[in-house]
């Protein structure tokens, strides 16, 4: 590595969704930027959760200066309980609002006593190794985000990512452009950027249109009114407070995540209510129906949300019923719109009348669109882009962009980086020189890693054809067969159906058996691969469907 | 059952989308209208395609007249060679493209020689059993689509799906609307009718626009341009051969179903090109890529489709590379929209441009939006309406937009029919008075029926947590452990990385069976449910996952 260049490295989150870490190296100096996790595409079956992998890092721990935290979004701070003891517990930079809810997750995993937090304000620069870091305001769709400008020795790296422009913000706080103007003025060397949004035209709506969608309805319901939102959308869930307010009704918090960051945004005073606006769920009973609204979790038809538990009649405190208005304030993620549907076709089974779908106006992104992210390239004029917070189709279309309005001179300035690509950066120069190992890491129930590939790739091939298990036993001295063959299988065939099927496979493995040479040396090994093989052709014939067939040879 | 009334089953297609099929019964005479299959949903693993359900027929076969087929596509036509058989072959009528692609579907099946087909013609009434039937043109994405009026005892039923009015299709044919007009004067007793798209405001735009976005595309574009669209989108297919002949191309087919159905419909007289117009895979050398246009399936990401192939290097004939177009001409299918995003990504990684979504107007839907959902209603007058091929959601919406435009007196007027509802009708009277049986019927690989729930229950469960299996060998005298435990797992923990784990699993295992009260008989049931039990509770303390735990015991 040549010393005098400023190293840019993605562990996740480039060229993908969620995920979010950067490595920032210079010499000796590692910052880490974000610390998030993504949520499993529908193909990593069974898994929980996918984390960055930090392979990068593992003989650098000692050279890790801190981890600087953008907001308090999970694919932006959830990987820190389970990668913060890796990493050697490196101190952690972040707002007020963002160590509030990453605190409430090293609790969970009982690791707030080994970390070392350090609370940041916007426009105060603090030191970081020797990186000098500014943090600046950024409106999102929680409060107290910010973006970060990096003083290096080889220049200044810019790190802005999930923002818009929004002039009516909840918070009242917009995104502070006269600072990303003086940073314009300073000549970025590199901007590393959020791009999820690049093939929306013109500009993400602000929040008010939404606050204003929220009133009509909260005007002309005639029952309970139930909002679905993300657990982290604090600013929507200030929406909802505020319309219950102007419009006389009270609000219960409905879902463990909910109910948690809510409480923590109270308690660090991002989240305002009149004192008895916020009721329990036993108080709702004290109300009736036209003066409750309710706040939850579900927006994406998780099976375990409260929604869609509401949807399934199994949440205690709420059954929806005919009058009931349901909104759902958000807009599905690639691959879970179909459990989205079912919950909106459950929820109108059961008489809710529900409102969903861009043409109702009851969400816009938190993300940028095309102008937003013009009108920044135009302030930042960066000598280098690092476009990122997106699929490979928005960073070819972001790379068109820009190339586009003339922010970068020719389109190999804006840099195209997956998980694992090092990029080298100092005045004049930038290019990518090399890979660094980035997999996925997957965790699964309570452990990371013994989970991989291998092991989501059996789940695919049981998941498509189910399986076969024969079992034998043979005599280890003479080979012959003592008992079996049994077979069972599962996601195949009904087995009571099949008796036919399931005793033409017994006779094939017998079969199979009886041809061998009795003379030679008994090798499981061998009579395993054999069944296997006999077996598996059989079935293919038989019912064009390729079960995993696994033999259990038993020596007695 | 009530002699006087007409009754009226959808056997698939209503609140799902998909597998369209419906019974008409009047004393003992009964039609079917379409029989399609439905694509499976992402949890019904390993599901090749789904079936109505014909449990209601199974004692009426010989009630049933004939099946009417509306059009050419899978899900009105593609269960027939499933089902003929047991239906009791009844004859089928269609359209000259319908028996057409139908017929190929026969051949495949081999049923072509058993089954009768009676060609139909728009405006020309023909009678099955006691019904008179009229077939009327309407718009959709493919030619040679009908709707039917059906003059029963009863009262006349229209059923109308798959429309929308595009006053510009393709093959220059509207909607019949003096037809529809001239049906509501003789004041319909029923309406059976599509309503996918009452979620959409406004018109379905007119194919016509999509041959303006492709007339642009053909103009501009420096390379090879590959359209993916539906293989059944006969329209579509049109649309490229006439702008590639615009602008000097020749057009290459690929993908087997889109061979085979653009060769029935050349056939036919649906598609029209010039001699020259259509290339074969070896002759594309002949031209430079500026004379190409390739149309082919694969538009919903599916992973053996032409454009999968592509995308991934792995199409013969077909290599992309920088200076390509390619354009999606379709919208992604609820589910499918993370495959289509790879195949984007993909395609983007090789180099090509990618255009795509809805702002590039590369395609519309078949289906009709409200306002032409309205005027229909307006035009026919039903009754009674009875909202289909559509989630429930859909039905809801379409219940509310009937009910406010005053086009049925009151709500109870549309019916809301899921699978097996049974709905009767006489004048003044539109009823639902029971509910016969239906389920999903699956076929996986070359079989009917012998997949189910559990099956697919089971492979749910194995894809969550893979699985564990326990071989003992047991003295069938004494009860004493002669070999094993042997265990092996898959999709649940690298074996080999969890060493430790499989061996106190086993140990487990071992502990089990020696606290058995050795002088009881051998009770290999017992000794199975033990294991499983223990073990699948020490595997959920260990990992906090459950895999399907299944204890293999050999008596020996």
């Amino acid at each position: 590595m040549a010393k005098q260049r400023l190293r840019v490295i993605p562990l996740g989150g480039a060229g993908e969704v969620g995920r979010n870490m950067w490595v920032v190296e210079y010499g000796d100096d590692i910052v880490i930027l974000d610390c998030g996790v993504m949520f499993p595409d529908a193909d990593m079956l069974g898994v929980d959760l996918v984390l960055p992998d930090i392979t990068y890092l593992r003989e650098k721990t000692d050279h890790i200066r801190g981890i600087l935290l953008t907001h308090g979004h999970e694919d932006h701070i959830g990987a820190v309980p389970h990668l913060i003891a890796d990493l050697g517990f490196p101190p952690i930079y972040g707002t007020k609002l963002t160590l509030g809810l990453l605190g409430n997750r090293l609790r969970e995993h009982r690791l707030h006593d080994k970390v070392t937090t350090v609370q940041i304000n916007e426009r105060v620069p603090f030191q970081v190794g020797q990186f000098n870091v500014e943090a600046f305001h950024i409106a999102h769709s929680i409060p107290d985000a910010v973006g970060f400008a990096i003083t290096t020795p080889a220049g200044l790296l810019v790190y802005l990512t999930d923002w818009k422009l929004d002039h009516t913000p909840v918070d009242g706080r917009p995104t502070d452009l006269e600072k990303i103007a003086e940073l314009g003025n300073r000549k970025p060397l590199v901007l590393v950027t959020d791009c999820v949004r690049v093939e929306s035209k013109g500009y993400t709506p602000s929040e008010a249109t939404v606050g204003e969608a929220f009133d009509n309805i909260f005007a002309t319901a005639p029952g309970r009114i139930i909002v679905a939102t993300f657990a982290s959308n604090i600013s929507r869930v200030q929406q909802v407070i505020d319309s219950a307010e102007a419009y006389g009704r009270k609000v219960m918090l409905a879902g463990r995540s909910m109910e948690t960051n809510a409480r923590i945004a109270f308690e660090l005073g991002y989240l305002r209510a009149d004192e008895s606006t916020i009721i329990r769920p036993h108080e709702m009973s004290a109300y009736p129906d036209e003066e409750i609204a309710i706040v939850c979790t579900g927006s994406q038809g998780e099976p375990m949300s409260a929604l869609n538990r509401m949807a399934n009649r199994d949440y205690p405190n709420v059954k929806i019923k005919p009058g009931d208005t349901v909104v759902l304030s958000a807009t599905p993620i690639p691959g879970n719109e179909v459990s989205v549907n079912k919950v909106i076709n459950n929820l109108f089974k059961l008489g809710a009348d529900v409102i969903y779908g861009p043409e109702a106006r009851v969400h816009v992104s938190g993300h940028a669109a095309q102008e937003e992210l013009k009108l920044v390239l135009a302030l930042l004029r960066p000598s280098y882009i690092v476009p990122f917070h997106g699929d490979y189709r928005h960073l070819m279309l972001y790379r068109k962009l820009a190339t586009t309005i003339g922010a970068v001179p020719d389109s190999e300035r804006v840099l195209l980086a997956e998980g694992g690509t090092i990029m080298e950066f100092s005045p004049g120069f930038g290019k990518i020189t090399g890979k660094a190992p980035v997999g996925y890491i997957y965790v699964d129930g309570t452990t990371v890693g013994d989970v991989g590939n291998v092991v989501v790739r059996d789940r695919q091939l049981l998941a498509k054809d189910g399986m076969l298990i024969v079992v034998v036993s043979i005599d280890s001295a003479t080979g012959q067969l003592v008992a079996g063959p049994d077979v069972v299988s599962r996601g195949f065939v009904y087995m009571r159906q099949s008796q036919d099927l399931i005793e033409a496979t017994k006779e094939t493995v017998r079969a199979a058996l009886a041809n061998r040479n009795g003379s030679n040396p008994v090798d499981a090994a061998y009579i395993n691969r054999k069944i296997r093989d006999v077996v598996s052709e059989f079935l293919y014939r038989e019912t064009r469907r390729r079960p995993m067939v696994l033999p259990m040879v038993m020596e007695v």
